[in-house]
């Protein structure tokens, strides 16, 4: 969907590498994160500025190989290494699928999925994933888990003006966004955190150091172009032009497409969203996903072999912790896919 | 010190990248590893024909955030699941200091270090670890476990010319590089694995995918050109000017002031290492490896600590599995650090 804003941009946000540069492994070695390039760090905290998403002030920032990596080195981090059983990490129920995974890949005896935040009930010490907007439903989201022992972890990688009104910087202790879905760059793999704790940033660069040694400099100047060029047309004359502007007008043009199909149909349900004002864009709007959450109404009870059976692919619900009859659909594709997806949608009948 | 043939290359090596290209997560759907950029698997298998270092034939390409992520993929890979111990990971000491560091990071229940190879006696299955030539050490290896059960990871991250002769196309069944190494060029963070196997070249995809959802796209278009540059270069009609004669000729010599300079000082040795026809280089030499392995003899038993006395940075035996007699310290510095580094070594007395 982001390709063609891309494309129309041209030469503005092409990077050229000579062969001698960027070899060593280290971009700063005086800098608590070693491997974060002081130009990609530089153009974080400006965009994080301009769009007003996140405090950037008496924060670490940590560099990843996508954000996916930032949230293993924040569970390496946040683990208490002497505890003798393994930490829960929780996540309100529909939670992006990937969690429970990531997890339990490796089985840690750091740490271990526990499932739905609603339900769980332990006492001690517990890791909550908050997602906000969240995956796969797109609601803001707040911790629920009411212990006194919870550590937070926010992954704000929708919390940008095209998928949600920017109401106020987030400013939680340890947050973390990502290129593939702020610009569309998922083929950078390169995420970052925003951390307060001096002491957790440190134990999140090591983890990053043990696992990979560090994150590709060349996606990290890749990635800080290409942010810098979405601050300089945000705050520039062409303002209309800014990439914000155009995913905003993307989106909002495919969710009402979206709900005209599902309308049309009549088999299928979709949340309303309360509309609020973007501090960003300066205007009132309700929030328009990076994914439709679809809810199959009537008898059919697997949403997504139903879809199938329809040339729809979509993850069912069961991946994200809750009943078979959701399913969760990108709402990031190309034009023309997009455009098949909906027409195939809204001539569904029963 | 590659860099200085890298400038001298000049635009040769250059890589252009515009701001729509490599977005997506995919490189090739139809592969099994899905996120290798086909001219990059392309370069790797023309390379390895070019030096004759590694048999390609019926091998399966996994890319890697460098070769530590792929030592990663390959204990996940070759874990049993079912056991309800974990494998033992072993290598012969000295071993490169990152592995028990890596293995027993997040204290998984599916594996777990296990020390020296040659003091290793359990029964049933295990991972072993053969690094040739050898960090530290530089030598030549083969596995030393005498199990029926073993499983073997081959790190040959330093099986290039330049540092020892390439006798023969090493042909394992799981096989690790790295350009770091190779081209000198470690900030790419970009290793690959040859792997006989399809199912264990899968299961370390899938680890790849949990932990990164895929490896940098720019570093792998930037890698493949620098790869392609490098087999031109050595076949062509300038073969004198090509990058392995280069890193030959310079190891060469920093090789020979080290020897001078242990002469010269009196109270250290490094090891002599048997001459061997290299089948590339068409001529017979001593390796030269990456690191030199340096022994303090008489009475100074903590070589680490008495070189830091002495202004030169070096890794202790301790961190390698042996004893703190030996010193690791890398020969591939700048050259002005270099000189440095065989000054200082020259001139200590006892």
């Amino acid at each position: 969907m982001y390709e063609s804003y891309w494309q129309k941009k041209g030469d503005e946000t092409t990077v050229v590498i000579p062969g001698w540069q960027f070899m060593s492994y280290f971009s700063d070695a005086t800098r608590l994160c070693w491997f974060l390039e002081p130009e990609f760090a530089k153009q974080i905290v400006r965009l994080h500025n301009v769009v007003g998403n996140a405090v950037t002030e008496n924060r670490h920032i940590v560099v990843g190989t996508g954000s996916t990596q930032l949230f293993q080195a924040a569970l390496y981090a946040l683990s208490p290494c002497a505890e003798a059983e393994p930490i829960s990490v929780v996540s309100a129920a529909p939670y992006y699928s990937s969690y429970p995974l990531i997890t339990d890949c490796l089985k840690s005896r750091l740490y271990k999925w526990a499932g739905d935040a609603r339900s769980f009930s332990k006492n001690g010490p517990y890791i909550e994933l908050v997602t906000s907007p969240n995956n796969p439903d797109g609601f803001a989201r707040r911790s629920v888990v009411n212990g006194s022992e919870g550590i937070l972890i926010h992954d704000l990688a929708y919390y940008w003006p095209q998928y949600t009104p920017i109401s106020s910087p987030a400013n939680y202790d340890l947050m973390l966004f990502t290129v593939s879905k702020s610009t569309g760059h998922a083929g950078m793999r390169i995420g970052w955190a925003l951390v307060k704790d001096e002491d957790v940033a440190r134990k999140m660069t090591k983890y990053i150091e043990i696992n990979t040694i560090g994150v590709s400099k060349d996606s990290q100047v890749r990635a800080a172009k290409v942010l810098k060029v979405i601050s300089d047309n945000s705050e520039g004359p062409n303002e209309g032009d800014s990439f914000f502007e155009f995913s905003y007008r993307v989106m909002a043009k495919r969710w009402k497409q979206l709900r005209e199909a599902v309308q049309q149909s009549g088999l299928f349900s979709v949340s309303d969203f309360p509309p609020q004002l973007c501090m960003f864009l300066n205007r009132v709007f309700e929030p328009q996903p990076a994914f439709a959450w679809i809810k199959c109404e009537g008898d059919i009870e697997d949403c997504e072999s139903f879809l199938r059976g329809k040339k729809i692919l979509t993850r069912g619900g069961k991946h994200f912790g809750v009943n078979p009859n959701y399913v969760r659909i990108s709402m990031l594709d190309r034009d023309k896919n997009y455009e098949t997806f909906v027409r195939r949608l809204s001539t569904i009948r029963s």
